[in-house]
Formats: C-alpha cells, structure tokens, sequence
C-alpha cells in the first residue's frame, strides 16, 4: 500500500517534471498506517463533519495527499488529475489547496502553517465537544510536518498554544529524515527536538517510520495520553530510490528516467506508470470506505439529538442575529453620538454581537485591554474549560492567525483576534492563507496609526494599511466613527469567504455621519459623507480618523467660499466593487484629496493626476499624538492649503 | 544604585503620563549588576568597537536603558532628556531607536526582535574575533528579556541558530515575573521555558532577580560555559510600588500619584523627581568610568596591531572594491549577452564580488541553491569554524532578517540573506527595523512573481513588490538582466544606511540591455531602454522579466508604426529620488502603459489618468510558467493592445 503512494509520487513528479518526490516516498509507510488503520474517515464523503483531520503541513509533499486522496477513492481525485499533477487547471496544485480540492483540509506549502492550522482545528473539536457533546463531535487531528516545519517560529507558537491548552487530540507525525534543502540538517540546527516538545507541555515519542506496526503502535499509544502529541518518525527521504535515497538530492527535483527505472525494480513494481496493482487498490479502496457505517451512524444520532439545529447553525456560520445585533448597536450610536477611539466603539459593538452570534470566538495576542475584544459575559477558553468562548493567545500573532485560520476551516467558529495594526507583520504569512483560501476570518487591528502617540515608530503602522490592501481577498476595513465601526463588524460578519481587518484607533473621535435610513455605506466602501454646498470645487477623501480633518477642512475651505464635499472611504476595496456608476457620483469630478495617516502607496489612481495626498512619506516619531499629527503636517490647514492649491 | 533607576522610570512615566514602569523596576537590580560589576563599557565612548552589548530586548522598558545611561554619564543623555521621555524632538523616545540616541545598540519594541538581533552581534563578535584575535575583539553580548520576547517565534529561531552555533559569548537574562499585558503568564503559557532553551543547546540558571550577589555569581558562571546562556531572573513587576507590583496593573501605565508618593515612601526615597543622591550618582559614574582604562589599552593595540588597516576596513563597511568587481562583472555580461535567471546572474556576481569585499557575510534561509547565494568559495560557518562567510540559516527567515540587522548593527559585516520573495511576509518585521535602522542589510529574494511556475499560488509572491517598496527607507531592487543584476548589487553595496532588496527571477531571461559607457542606470532607478523610433505615441514600463514583454510588445507596435519607448524601472524608489527633469525625460508625455507580474497598487500615479497596467489582480496558480502567463494575461499580445486601446 505504501509503495503505491511511492509509485503515484514519482509518476506524478516525473511526469510534471517538476515537484517533490522525497517527502511522500519517506513518509510513505507512516501515510498507509494513518488512513488504514488509524483514521476515521468515510472517502466518498470528504465534507463529514465529525472525521478525523489530516493536516499535510509539509505541503510539498503534496503527491503523497492527493495519492492516497485517489488510493482511497476520494470522488473528485481521479488518475487524471493525478496524471495533470502541477497542469493548469488540475484537482493537483504544486501544493494542497484548501477550497480547490476536496479532501485538502487546509492549504499549506509556507512552512510551518500547517501544524500551526492543525492546533486551530484541534482546539475546534474541543470546543464543539464542550457545546455539544461526544455523540456529535469527536476525532482527531492528525498532522505530517518535517523539519522545516519545525524550525519555522510559528510552529513554537503553535507547539507553546496546544500544550498550554491540552489538545490531546492532536498527533503530530513529524518526518524526522534528518535533511533539509541544503543538506543534512546538522548544517543547520541541533536542537533536540522531541525535548522541545516536552518542554510545551507534549508527550513525545520517537519511531522507525517504516516499520507499520510500531507506527501504529505509537499513534493508539499517544491517542490515549492527556497531551498534544508528537511522534518522531525515523525515515529515509525518497525511500526506495536506490541512489539517491536518504540525500537531499531528492527532494524537489524528479528521480530521472533512471532512477526511476531502478525504483521499480527496488519496489518489485512491473506496471507502467500511474498504475496500481488491482488487489492493491482494492485494499485501499476498502480502507477508504471503512469509516462509511459510522459516518451513517452519526448522521442518525445528529437528526435525532437535541441540539440539532444549534449544530448544523454553527457549522454553517449563522451570522443573521449577529449583524442585526451590529446594526441594533449602529442605531444606539446614532442616538447617543458618542465620542469614543473606534477600538472601544468596537469593543461596544462586540458587547451586543456576542450574544445574538454563539460562534464568533474572541482572542487577542495579549492585548486584550488594548485592542478592547473581551466584552463581559466572555469566559476564557483553557485545558479544564473548553466551552469558553475567549483565547488568551498570549504574546503569539502568528500563531493566533494560523489557529484562526485552523478554526474557520474546521468549521464551527468565527474566529476574530486582535492585535495592533503594527504587529500585523508578525502574522503576515497566515493573513495571506486567511485571503488565499477565502477563510471569513476576523482581524482586529488597533492603534492603527500616528495617532497612538509616544509608543514611537516602532508602533506606528505607516505602511500597514498599503501592505494589507494589497493582499488579494482581503477586506481592509478602516471605520472613522462609531457608526462606521458597527458598519464594518456588519460589514466582517456578512464575509464569510473572505477575510476582514478592522483598522481600529486608539485615540478619540467624534461621530461624523449622521444618517439614518439609508443602509450599511461601509458596505458600499466609500460614500458622501457631507455633500458640497453649491457645485463641487474639490472632493476631500478621507478614511478612519482623518475623515474629522477633512470634514473641518472643508468648513475652513467653506468659510472661504469653496464648495467641498467629503467622501468617507473606510473600504477601498468594497469601493472598488461598486459599479461605475455609484463610484463616479462618490467621487465627482473635481479636483481630489485624499487624506490618510499613511503612506500613499495604492491611492495614486483615486489621487489622479490633478489630486494631491495629505498623509506620510516615512516612518513616524513618538510624541503625543497631537503633535505628530502636526509635525507631519496632517492637519486641517494643510488639507485646506492643498484643496486650494489644486483649484 | 538600582532604586535610582527605579524613581528616574517612575518620575519618567509620570511626567510624560504614558510609558511602561514594571520592567524597568523589576530589573532594576538586575541592571545595577550588570552595568556596575559585569559588563565592559565606557560610559564616555558609546561606539568603542570592542564594548560589550547591550540589547534591552524588552523595549517597552526603555526607562531602564535610559536611566543607565543617564547615571552611567553617557554624554548625550542629559537629565533634560530624561524629564523629556516620549516627547518630540527627545533621545528618549517610548522604545529604544538605534541611530537616534547613542548607546542604543539596537532598535527594540516589537517583541523577540532584540534577543534575535542579539544572536546576529554575539555572533559577529564570535566571527570578528575568528578574523582578527583576541587583542583586537573579545566581548558579551548581554540581552534583558521578557515573557513576550520569548512566547514570540522568532526568538525560537534565534535561540535554535545560537545553539547551534555555540555562541557561548551571549547571556539573556529573563525577567521571570510571570506577568503579561492580559494577566499572569499562566493564562497564556504553562512551558517550562529553562528546559526548552536547554533542548535547544543553551546553559541555563535561574536565580533571585532582586539578590545582586546571586546575580552577579549567576552571570560570571555562565560566561564560563561553551553554551549560550539563559538566565532566570525570578523578578516582581513593579517593585518598590507597594500596592501595585506584581500586578499587570504596573506593566504600561503611569503609577498615578498616590503610588508613586508610596513608592517613594517604600524606597526611602526623600528627593523630588529626577533627582539623584549625589553619592549614588558618584557610585554609578565611577562604574560609567571604570572601563576607560581598558578602552585606552585596547586602542593602543589596535595601533600597533598588524591587522589594524583590514580591521578598520572591516568596520568601516568598506564597499570599493566590492563595487569594483559588481562592475566588472556588469562589464563581461555585456559582452557574453548570457541568457539566465536574474538569480543565476545573481550569483555570478557573487563569484566576482566575494574575494574582493571580505565582509560580505552569505547565507540562506535552507534555499542556498535555489537563491544561488553560495559561491565556490564560501566555506560554511559553524560554532567549529567562526572563520567561515557563509551562514545556513536553516528555515528560519524571521531569525535570518534579525541576525542580519544584529550583524550589521554590530558593525564587521555586511550580510545578505536569500529566501523566496513570498517569503519576505515570514521576515517582514525584521526588515522593516533594518529599515528604520537605516541598516544596509541586503535581501536576496528569488523566485519572484508568477514566473516560478509550478508551486502555485502558496509560493507565488503577487502583493509582496507593492508591501515591499510601501515600507520607507529600503530599495526594491528588481533587475531585468544580467546587466542590471551586476548594476543592482553595485547599489547595494553602496548603500550602507538603508537596506536593499534584490528580487530576482526563478526562469531564464535573455540579455536585454545594451549600454555601454552610461554608467549604473539602475542607481537612478528606471531609464530608457530602448527609444521610440520618432516621436513617441506610448511609453511602455516595465521591471524584471516583464521588461523582455515590453520589448517585444514594441517590436508588435513598430510594425504597426506605433513609435513606442521602453522604459526599465528595476527601482521606483530610486527613480522617484531623481530630479523632476530626468523623471519627465524618461517618462514622457505619451500615454503609459505599466507591466509588472503583480498587484497594481503603488503604480497608478506612474501609469497616470491616461495609462493601463497590465499584471495580476489575484492569486497566481500551479502550472507551468508560460501557461500563466498566457492565462492571466500578461503577454506581448495584451501589452500592445493596451497601448493601440491608449493612442
């Protein structure tokens, strides 16, 4: 069984000419245990959603999921998109993709993103279990990482999380072939690993990786123990290549006609390529259905239980109460006009949405107060108390993405977590899967500028708002006051298949909009916020806490007999969805400018060619906040002084 | 001695109404010790080469460093600066910024990125003293950290490197007070913290943090280990603060009034603020002082040395010759007109420049080969061989970018690190304190765009051009040819107060300019490649591989008689740094049409009212590379469309 993943593998790579035939030849004998004799899972239904997760976080080794996706009949992986393996348009991407091919439980491919994922849906089935019981909810998470991995920081944060919160029911199966890319892992660490592990609070133990049995015998082991677990697993990489096995030489690069040939015959295997021995197959085969009867038994009990509707609720992301309750808190801003920094604004907003939304799930990378996420009736989540629904993340970004991410997609939870807008850095890389596999993730950035004052450049996002806008599929959301803040949590809630980032200030604003019945304008991306008085002379365009400058800027440009209006633009990229039509009437057609506490990267076109940018052109200074905002002359008087110079 | 430190941070925070008081008076004691019985320094010359370091890695504590240097009589920092803390225009800004107050050894504040930038001076220190002797380099580096700086990744990187390579000359000194932002630690983290940084080849001690002679007996016994060293300094948050300390209460916040009159009170403290007993002030200034002596002795050594020239050469970061050879090879590429990737020419110019800049220090995050970063003559650097010039960084990107900075920031080195560019999101918090350190740390990312093909969207970078050159101070370098790689690393080298980014290519491409006695035309940023034949109808702009499309697209023109002109732009940075004649000059009047395999964002104001752009607006996908180019549109074909479409 092992040896046709290998074939599959090599077959695919050297077909593709491109790919990573090491990682699934090695890891081989440890695959075929899992999904024969280990794993619940029914193939034919992928989406089941009590089965056991397998995480590939070596994503490289992507051969090896989507073999044994076909060995065990997954409906979807077929031998042709086996054949198509890295072709335009195939089930069989260089690495898994989450949303792209059935069965692929999360995308992975950037190091150490996997296991860090796998710790969010282990922490999930814990979750779930505590709101509705083990009839409904109970598997495992199982995880392939190699060294890479391993030495990736996040994986410490994620190794740190699991143990602090006691996931026992994730198996971590870590590729333990002592290469890296370079070379032998000596060139390059020397850390003893499964100590590492132990030092998180894991259990540990160690394997010969082909050796079917004892692998087994490790995994029912640590099922049983009351820790996260790891469990070495000696291997050779490309095993059963004869030359090139246990070398680096085979890790991302096709065998070769030769070696190829000689791995056939080292594996006693006479077909021609991307076929499997009938008997074979047919073993596999029934491995894959094996897990049908409980699948079909835990269908029963779920149409019979109790909490049946709440269940499949929060499997699919109800979020209908949760914006009504946004929309509720909106109206109450409206009527109160309160003068509060958006992130408390927000904080307000979460009070009236964790009620009425079971599934959102709080957290914050130890900025709890900071970022304002922890409403009253939170009760945090830890070891002796799943059914919390708070995460002390501790001081861990990165590791708080991935586990979001890890959440959404096990489904059962609307993750949102918070940090400062600076530290969005620290999570980049798991913000990018967030977008990349369409997970409604919920990032609560604050101190989102200059304006958080004398914690000094270090803290002062210039050039986050950019950086962020930037990434594909990701909604960058930046209210200006209270009202637009309710909006944006609406606006967050309603996405789920993309993710949001709510760009939070820690300082102070007024309520600016007015409006009453005219709907979410945050949905719309940008709105007029204050109309001209007369024709247009400019449009003043503003986002988050630059919009009550642009709106007193247009009172000085009015008391001189210029007709400003000003534009609200808290989504640039819900903007840009509208049609032509609604953005030409936001926008005008006099001279424009756009006014934000940034850099001005990804502007230039609303700026055009007869606009002017008020905002930043370098890193920021610590001071008070006033100051700064003077000193980088982004003040009402200069918005004025441009305004007029453009017409 | 160490309530002198504790009142000055107390008195500091309260003045300034914002800043953190818990650290600094938890480590008070820890401070005294080592700047009064341990460390080498002279309070009077803050860049003698050979001083020991000191990384305050928690930098919300900066009061602690500023206090020191205060009572140390470090020149620069006047008790003026100390009543100013946090204030516009002060040394004493919320976090400690390198380059901006003297004494700072490195900017701090983003939590783990000074215990990592730390590992890259201790082994500066260790690779300098392989070079030039004992006489000449032989010093600690000394880190304070917290629970935050330790529960981010990137310290696991960075303690993993340091073990490894047995950099027994650094002692971290954990501020064990088991409190963060949210509430204690254990509401966050239950590792054994002393057991995982011993896994990962540390010594490690532990040890009444306010008992300075067990402190100072813990710090010489480790400066005796073969090991790096983690000392834990079981610490009270706050102390002196009666009814505070111990309490997260005290991490980030003013004491208030009534509390700092208990502290005072507490500590027997009878002078108003910022006011120190003259006798303490004594003690401590003799301690400032005590290391002159051995700074004169050494400089006296180094004048007699017979390294002395090739060892200021080596601290001076002198580049000549390096960007002798970079020409050189600049030279021999127009004439051998070679077709290769711009990371295959990369690393010919590596060939060349390596013997002639000795302090060019190599490495890869595990992707030497891929990076094309390692020359024939590099030998690798091991804790057996500090002699060595190139680092295997293993998969550790974050770690990479910091000990880059901490290399660099040391002075000796000018070290360049390759990785993937999609993977400058793993490193982006390092590199953005390279540039706001103005550090000339050189990036070399490969792999750059749609253009590496088969690893799919995880691995191809669309948004990360437009984050990258959003950061201020540090240079997107994307050459086009062999030409313009030889051009980038000149201007690379020669810049020594900001970092630069060499983005280069996976797949081959063809020699495309042609110019011969113009100079580096990539230091002015984008030139014209090639001019339209008459008057020009539409300018075509591109960077890197597209800039072959442009070409050809114009050729698809000319035979329309559309003139058009190409213009190369491998750096937008540098081009907007150029004077408002040569811009227009290159630019042109006539409509533009931009081409970069990426995002548009940060390119509008260039392709103007009247221009297209032509690259991604998503994600890319796994296929071969042509096939995506056809499929998103990026061809020859598209370009010249977009231009006939624009005249």
């Amino acid at each position: 069984m092992a040896n046709a993943i290998r074939m599959l593998s090599a077959d695919a790579v050297e077909a593709a000419n491109s790919g990573h035939p090491g990682m699934p030849m090695g890891m081989a004998d440890v695959a075929a245990v899992l999904f024969s004799r280990i794993m619940k899972y029914d193939a034919a239904a992928p989406d089941w959603p009590d089965r056991d997760r397998f995480v590939l976080s070596a994503g490289h080794g992507s051969m090896l999921l989507y073999s044994v996706l076909y060995l065990t009949g997954s409906p979807a992986m077929t031998l042709d998109q086996i054949r198509n393996f890295r072709q335009w348009g195939s089930l069989t991407p260089g690495h898994p993709e989450y949303g792209h091919t059935p069965g692929v439980e999360t995308t992975t491919g950037p190091l150490g993103q996997g296991i860090s994922t796998a710790v969010g849906m282990a922490l999930a089935e814990r979750m779930l279990n505590a709101r509705f019981g083990d009839e409904l909810v109970s598997h495992f998470t199982y995880v392939i990482a190699g060294d890479g991995c391993l030495m990736e920081g996040i994986s410490q944060e994620a190794i740190s999380l699991a143990g602090h919160l006691g996931l026992n029911r994730l198996v971590v199966l870590w590729d333990d072939n002592r290469i890296t890319i370079d070379g032998d892992t000596e060139l390059s660490t020397s850390e003893d690993t499964l100590a590492r592990f132990e030092a998180a609070g894991w259990s540990v133990a160690s394997v010969d990786g082909h050796d079917p049995d004892l692998v087994e015998a490790a995994i029912r082991n640590e099922q049983l123990t009351d820790k996260p677990s790891l469990i070495a697993c000696r291997t050779v990489i490309g095993k059963g290549a004869p030359n090139k096995q246990g070398t680096h030489h085979v890790h991302g690069s096709p065998l070769g006609k030769d070696e190829i040939a000689a791995l056939r015959q080292e594996l006693g295997w006479t077909l021609p390529p991307f076929e499997v021995p009938a008997e074979t197959l047919a073993t596999w085969r029934a491995a894959g259905a094996a897990g049908a009867d409980a699948r079909k038994a835990w269908d029963a009990r779920v149409e019979a239980h109790h909490k049946r509707d709440a269940f499949w609720r929060a499997l699919g992301d109800d979020v209908d109460a949760g914006i009504d309750a946004a929309m509720a808190a909106r109206a109450q801003f409206l009527a109160d006009k309160p003068k509060l920094a958006t992130r408390q604004s927000s904080q307000k907003v979460l009070e009236a949405l964790i009620p009425a939304c079971p599934s959102l799930l709080g957290g914050s990378a130890d900025l709890t107060g900071s970022n304002g996420t922890l409403v009253k009736r939170h009760v945090p989540v830890s070891r002796d108390h799943y059914a919390g629904d708070y995460l002390h993340y501790g001081v861990r970004e990165h590791g708080m993405a991935a586990c979001m991410n890890g959440l959404a997609a096990h489904t059962g939870f609307i993750p949102y977590g918070g940090t400062f807008l600076v530290f969005s850095d620290y999570m980049r890389p798991a913000m990018r899967l967030s977008a990349l596999m369409g997970l409604g993730v919920i990032y609560v950035l604050t101190h989102d500028s200059i304006g958080l004052g004398e914690d000094g450049p270090t803290h002062q996002p210039v050039e986050h708002l950019a950086a962020l806008r930037a990434i594909p599929n990701l909604l960058v959301l930046r209210p200006a006051d209270a009202v637009e803040t309710a909006e944006s949590w609406a606006v967050a809630l309603a996405e789920r298949s993309r993710p949001s980032v709510l760009v939070l200030t820690r300082q102070g604003l007024p309520q600016l909009t007015t409006r009453q019945d005219d709907g979410n304008l945050v949905a719309r991306g940008g709105y007029v916020v204050r109309d001209a008085d007369g024709n247009r002379a400019v449009t003043l365009i503003a986002t988050g806490s630059e919009l009550m400058l642009a709106c007193q800027a247009a009172d000085l440009l009015a008391a001189d007999g210029i007709a400003a209006a000003v534009v609200s633009m808290p989504c640039r990229d819900l903007f840009q969805e509208q049609d032509a039509a609604y953005r030409k009437a936001v926008l005008g057609t006099a001279p424009r400018v756009v006014v934000e506490a940034a850099v001005v990267d990804g502007w230039e076109g609303i700026v055009g060619d007869s606009g002017a940018f008020v905002g930043m052109t370098g890193f920021g200074a610590s001071a008070p906040a006033e100051r700064l905002f003077t000193e980088f002359g982004i003040t009402v008087q200069a918005i004025a002084n441009k305004a007029k110079g453009l017409i």
